[in-house]
């Protein structure tokens, strides 16, 4: 099961950190688009190159589905390329793309994200909940029978994301409250070895304390946490939406890895020097969160 | 505006339905299959072949996304082909793929599916709220600038919708009547000519009186109505959805027409067979549905 590899690798890596890989083509750096490739040869070359700069630093890496889709056909069979290399380089790919329908049109995003015979073959795929529990199930069933798992959008940090997720339920609780326990109880079909289950949570918490409530209720379950770097949290943010064993939670950072060149003032274009910050700030966003984590969790596992 | 030219056609073809594109391989007649072209060849042959059975009597089709995701960055091309193809035979293209994300990356949903200079160039997007109204901005704001549209989803017919979009805001509201005033406030950015709005809703009622429930908040919203033929629904059911003058309303059926050859006794196999079965169903839609507005609206405008 794909969620024991994720845990075996945060600890070999001593880091519960995930890299975006958001191709934004204005964003980069020019050594990959003056250099006679065609757009989606510079792409795969440079996602090629920050997976061989994080490789070493990060467990896993997540592709945005939307930042492919902008280059068409040919940015799809980008993205296929890039979760393969990733694979080769020995990563776990978290697939964001937020899909969600029902029945047969869920079961074939499904197949097409996650089933090791489908294109894309990722290892996790982020989903939406809007329409309801039913709609969630055919990703479930996707992911149990693959071995591979999933995030649930449960909680976002951008502002409007309360209007939804605080509403109440026929049951009384707020929305989110209520995903984290449909998250956790049908996440109890897909518990690894590890104790953690492959069907986790997208928890981007807006307020201090979110985090640890959502973390109550979803005891067992991975948290996918986006913000870090760019969006303005930092690590001491974060460690809430862990456990004491300082496992649970996967902290992302796109922006502030992939396009952090332009705050660097010796910036001189080469590939090289590029690949050295993107590997730099792997390991500052590593070092910061590892080092919280070891502050709050003294008792951690590693 | 297309807005305006969707409501030209509906008029000119009396006809305010949708067909959708939904290559389901195992579902496709043989003689797609066994012809010696290649896969996404002959998805693409089917899929002209379908919308050139039922150009003259419906104003779009609506290709599912997820099923053009199963056959990856190839079956991607092919859906941008039959982008292309529908609009070469005049219909309009909704592009059903419920995309949804914050910032940037809705933004580049935005433009991967909605822009003109955008691989795909569809008409019209769904999109899926769960993130909230800011989630739904960038969406908004590619929608005007490209003069296309979009349909939110509300509320849809699968039994756990109504988990989330039944849940009680912060303004008292159930989730599907805040986000219907939601799109009925922010589509009087987009009015057309006609009278109608760019930003519509997907809508599928699940019991009597919650379309028109809906229809009272969004006067001029154009619902997208899943569920007609194969999800049990039938014209009678439809109506509500409507205005007095006919319009407002976009029925869709897939399977039922699309699929229909399997329940056809004499069916032996060749394209031009399907393809007359395809018309036929889509033509039998067509007057089902027209009929009944009729008798619901004496004075529709059509």
């Amino acid at each position: 099961m794909v969620i024991d590899a994720l845990i075996q690798k945060i600890k070999e890596k001593k880091s519960p950190c995930v890299v975006g890989i958001d191709p934004e083509w204005s964003k980069l750096p020019d050594c990959y688009k003056n250099t006679g490739l065609t757009k989606p040869e510079a792409l795969l070359q440079w996602a090629t190159d920050v997976i061989d700069s994080v490789a070493e630093i990060v467990p896993a890496v997540k592709p945005q589905m939307a930042f492919f889709e902008v280059f068409g056909a040919e940015g799809i069979a980008v993205h296929e390329k890039v979760v393969r290399y990733a694979h080769e380089k020995g990563l776990i790919v978290v697939d964001d793309s937020k899909r969600n329908d029902i029945g047969n049109t869920a079961k074939a995003y499904a197949f097409a994200h996650l089933a090791k015979d489908g294109p894309i073959n990722s290892d996790f795929l982020t989903v939406s909940p809007f329409l309801g529990t039913d709609s969630l199930q055919p990703f479930i069933d996707t992911a149990k029978a693959e071995g591979k798992g999933l995030f649930v959008l449960v909680k976002t940090s951008n502002p409007s994301s309360v209007e939804i997720s605080e509403a109440v339920t026929a049951s009384g609780e707020k929305v989110r409250d209520w995903l984290a326990g449909y998250v956790n109880t049908i996440g109890e079909e897909c518990v690894g070895v590890e104790g953690y289950s492959a069907i986790g949570a997208v928890v981007g918490a807006t307020y201090p304390g979110e985090a640890e409530d959502l973390r109550k209720i979803m005891k067992n379950n991975f948290f996918l946490v986006p913000g870090y770097g760019a969006q303005g949290g930092g690590a001491a943010d974060v460690a809430s939406s862990f456990n004491e064993d300082g496992l649970g939670a996967l902290v992302n950072s796109s922006r502030g890895i992939l396009y952090h060149h332009v705050n660097v003032p010796g910036f001189e274009g080469s590939r090289e020097q590029y690949c050295a910050i993107v590997k730099a700030q792997a390991e500052a966003m590593q070092k910061a969160i590892y080092s919280e984590l070891k502050k709050h969790y003294p008792e951690m596992v590693y």
